[in-house]
């Protein structure tokens, strides 16, 4: 693997090494099999210094001019995907997961590969020509095996024929062996290094913080939280709460939790940096089993300093239309459109899905509504049906439930991207600035309907997507004014009591209150405060809908969710 | 902030709609202060759609010819560090974040700026124009103050004179608003964006994974984990263990930790995907109080299949030293020699650091020593102080403690980073691979030293820096053998009991036995296995040896240590 990490091309030097080998066909071979000794290695196994060459790099016609072009030795690694051994020769397709596809290697002497297996790794070398087959432009003319890894096809739960999605969660480690799963796991990778260079290759950056995970607060009562406690100090035992010997056995010194949003902490890097953003993991305890919920799952999430609500929703219709355009534009991009032409014409595997009508959606014209209109339509469309429409009945203190959020992104929007704004603030986090504060210039924002009082309405917004993922944005401008910030905190219940005596001063407070874990985040108010908005974006789920995938466990390696953490 | 996200440029149109403005100095001003109303927006408040232009890029000449050179109308926002007021005029420094500098705002009726103090927020309109004073080619003549976020001077943690490293900690929040911790997380955000430039900017990728945090096992017996519960089941209560009616109480049926370490689940993309990486965060519960630990801490991690020894430590250098020239390249690398430079007359405060001399030693000539070389020269040297020179006395079966570390660079390497390289099997994680087992070619790693059986170490290193730092790398080839890996947890005792009559078959595994929550790691030698190797790079260490700051606990937004995690 030399050559990948030195300047200098080092490929074509392994080849010309490797072509003053003799090319007869051997087995030099060292076996991981389970049930024959290991052989310690020999001279000759170690011999060539070829390094192996990725599937994607033969494929990719400029890279496999510098190999060699046609008729070069190489050296290609990676696991059987299916065998078809015949008289005169044998054939394997072998996945190393640079590609979609599959290197076809001919074995000219079928008893060489009689050890190769489905599900078994191998090391080939050979030459690669123009195939004489057809689906494949090339193949490898294999000389040498240089080493298996054994499988027991019998064994393994990757079996070559197609598996449930469901079969497949309950083997993560293996999943990713399937070309559809490996796949995604380069578009996740993909798109990662997209939201990199989207912050970062502008005029003025947008630093990339790393705030904790492990925090005081449950943020926003977003959701139900995972405490943590150092394993040792795991065992049930009854102690009476409150006292002291308890806490001195906490390894903090007290509770601790696992984040649910990094917002309030980005809000401290903003103060100061401007603008801001993380890549984060973020936790939800909550008990549901939904296509839609993860227990761990990655939240894309930025703060920017002095923001206006309209360009708050244009900074994120800049950053997923980016990431939509990063995708088209990439090989993973078109192997996705590749997988599900593949499929079209077999419903019984694959529903087929038209990726590029979904992108297209995202980089196409988008929808806005108030949180106030949207909520009137429902009702009327809901009154109309006799009151059939929604399990749920609209009504504006009540917020959105998926059905509904569902039919607005239909019948408002006409199936576009939507952002849905200025939610009612009783429903709505304590940090959200209140409508009316919005500059007058975005007064368009505010709902037309004169029964809205915009000190009851936040500046606030969901971007809903269709096909029903919904969801998939959510921002705001914060309340940026303390004396605001703990009126709100005390409306809320999010002040704690405090022997009156023995508070702390602290501007705004009564005498008994105290702000608890939330003092700091005050504090960003207290001090030198200034106006901001941000929002969060779940990775995940934006993810599935990218690729097309209907369950948000489908597009992380190792999905954790109620009851379920498998590996 | 518009112009930031349009692909034309509309920073001159923002900058002609000013200079429509008349020019006259104002106070258009909202306050945050706390001890006054606020002010409901009005009009004039909002009517200019000027863009605050950063700190980084008025200083920059390229941007700043594009944002109408000298005598443009700019405005900028940013929290005061200083403010000097006269008779006729006041001055504050303006510090944005972009920079390690401030703006040098000139105020020419002293009376507007009556209520600007240190640390508040300020959002000011004026002219940048050549400064006439020392310190700054460029000033920004102020015409109006558009915003003030209030901070009382007194009552604020984060002065004008300078603070030690332990106070700052106990404000996390705020200490990021003082110039070298703001840089600092400008370096990490640099640095962070170089990992994805190395990773990916190269002909075959590295793919970048997000593994799981929440995990099964303890990976390797590197750390006390913690455990993770929902907060509703967090009541302590007297449940007799081993109850059914305890687990069903589990969010996710079994116990679950937070990963110490992403390395299996790296394995098991690895095995289909070639060569990945991770740059994660990692915890550890360990009650240790030192400015080298922290509970929850980034690790960049990563694998590739089929590396030889050799070449995984040339990806480990090839990373180390392309991170080091990404800094020293970087704006961000010239603001901390600067700062050095800076303090370098003020030992009261902070002790000159060369920071050119320690990047140079990252990029210059480093050392390799085996771990058996190693201690044999400790040994000699303890022997010929009078076994005086070590708290711990050097032997082959016991490891090295840090003094031994610091030692081995200083002496051995003589202040060059070092690998120390094949540690005993028997002090090292049950999935090394034994250094017999390291290609023939390699041979030179093996201990010359006859006495030492190249079964009993195994073929991992340990990255080693100067000034103190000691481990910053560590990694391994992995035991790909299945039954090899078996017997390594047997030895270990990493197998579970089980009823003998109720155990699944497993291969190599006796009746009674079972793999517990590490049989899936096993599946992955099970079916196709390959050989592979990586590492793991304590990603703050790192940064903290690269920037000159003895205690990682800064270089962390918010350090989670033992016994402390504030805000």
């Amino acid at each position: 693997m030399l050559w990948r990490f030195e300047k200098s091309p080092c490929l074509s030097r392994n080849l010309q090494c490797l072509q003053r080998h003799g090319l007869g066909a051997k087995t030099v071979k060292r076996s991981f099999h389970h049930t024959r000794p290991v052989r310690t290695p020999t001279n000759e196994a170690t011999s060539s210094p070829l390094q192996a060459v990725r599937h994607a790099t033969l494929v990719d016609k400029s890279k496999l001019y510098e190999a060699g072009s046609d008729n070069a030795i190489v050296k290609v690694v990676g696991l059987v995907r299916s065998v078809r051994k015949q008289k005169n020769v044998a054939f394997a397709r072998v996945a190393d997961g640079s590609t979609l596809g599959s290197v076809q290697a001919v074995f000219p002497h079928p008893n060489i590969a009689k050890d190769i297996t489905n599900g078994a790794y191998v090391s080939l070398i050979g030459k690669w020509v123009a195939s004489q087959g057809a689906g494949q432009s090339h193949e490898l003319l294999v000389h040498e095996i240089e080493t298996i890894g054994e499988s027991n096809p019998l064994e393994n739960p990757i079996q070559k024929q197609s598996m449930t999605a469901e079969f497949l969660r309950t083997v993560p480690h293996l999943r990713m062996r399937t070309a559809f799963q490996s796949l995604l796991v380069r578009v996740r990778s993909q798109l990662t290094a997209a939201v990199s260079s989207h912050f970062n290759n502008r005029s003025e950056p947008v630093y990339q913080v790393h705030p904790p995970l492990i925090t005081s607060s449950d943020c926003e009562g977003a959701g139900e939280v995972f405490t943590i406690t150092p394993r040792s100090k795991e065992i049930p035992r009854y102690i009476p709460p409150n006292t002291s010997r308890e806490q001195e056995k906490l390894y903090f010194r007290e509770p601790k939790y696992l984040t649910v949003s990094s917002q309030l902490h980005l809000e401290a890097y903003s103060a100061q940096l401007g603008d801001v953003f993380a890549l984060s993991p973020t936790f939800r305890a909550e008990e549901s089993d939904t296509p839609r919920h993860l227990a761990e799952f990655y939240m894309l999430e930025a703060e920017h300093r002095g923001i206006t609500f309209d360009d708050l929703l244009r900074c994120v219709r800049s950053l997923v239309v980016d990431l939509t355009e990063s995708l088209q534009s990439h090989q993973t991009g078109k192997e996705l459109l590749q997988y599900y032409e593949d499929h079209k014409h077999r419903p019984d595997e694959v529903d087929f899905i038209d990726l590029e009508e979904r992108w297209s959606r995202l980089t196409g014209p988008w929808h806005t509504v108030t949180y106030t209109a949207a909520i009137q339509a429902l009702k009327d469309a809901h009154e109309a049906s006799g009151r059939t429409l929604f399990v749920n009945r609209p009504h504006w203190d009540w917020g959105l439930q998926l059905e509904h959020e569902r039919w607005i992104v239909e019948n408002v929007a006409k199936g576009k991207p939507v952002f849905v704004t200025h939610y009612p603030r009783a429903i709505k986090p304590f940090y959200m600035l209140p409508s009316a504060i919005t500059p007058t210039s975005e007064q368009h924002w505010v709902p037309a309907d004169n029964n809205t009082d915009p000190e009851e309405t936040v500046a606030c917004f969901d971007l809903l997507l269709p096909y029903g993922y919904c969801e998939v944005v959510g921002g705001s401008l914060r309340e940026h004014r303390l004396e605001d910030l703990i009126r709100n905190m005390r409306s809320k219940g999010l002040l704690k009591s405090v022997d009156a005596t023995n508070g702390t001063e602290y501007p705004f407070l009564d005498p008994g209150e105290s702000l608890g874990t939330l003092r700091w985040y005050a504090d960003l108010r207290r001090f030198g405060s200034n106006p901001h908005g941000g929002y969060g974006l779940g990775f995940d789920r934006l993810l599935a809908y990218l690729t097309g995938v209907a369950n948000v466990r489908d597009v992380v390696g190792f999905p954790r969710t109620w009851g379920r953490a498998d590996c």
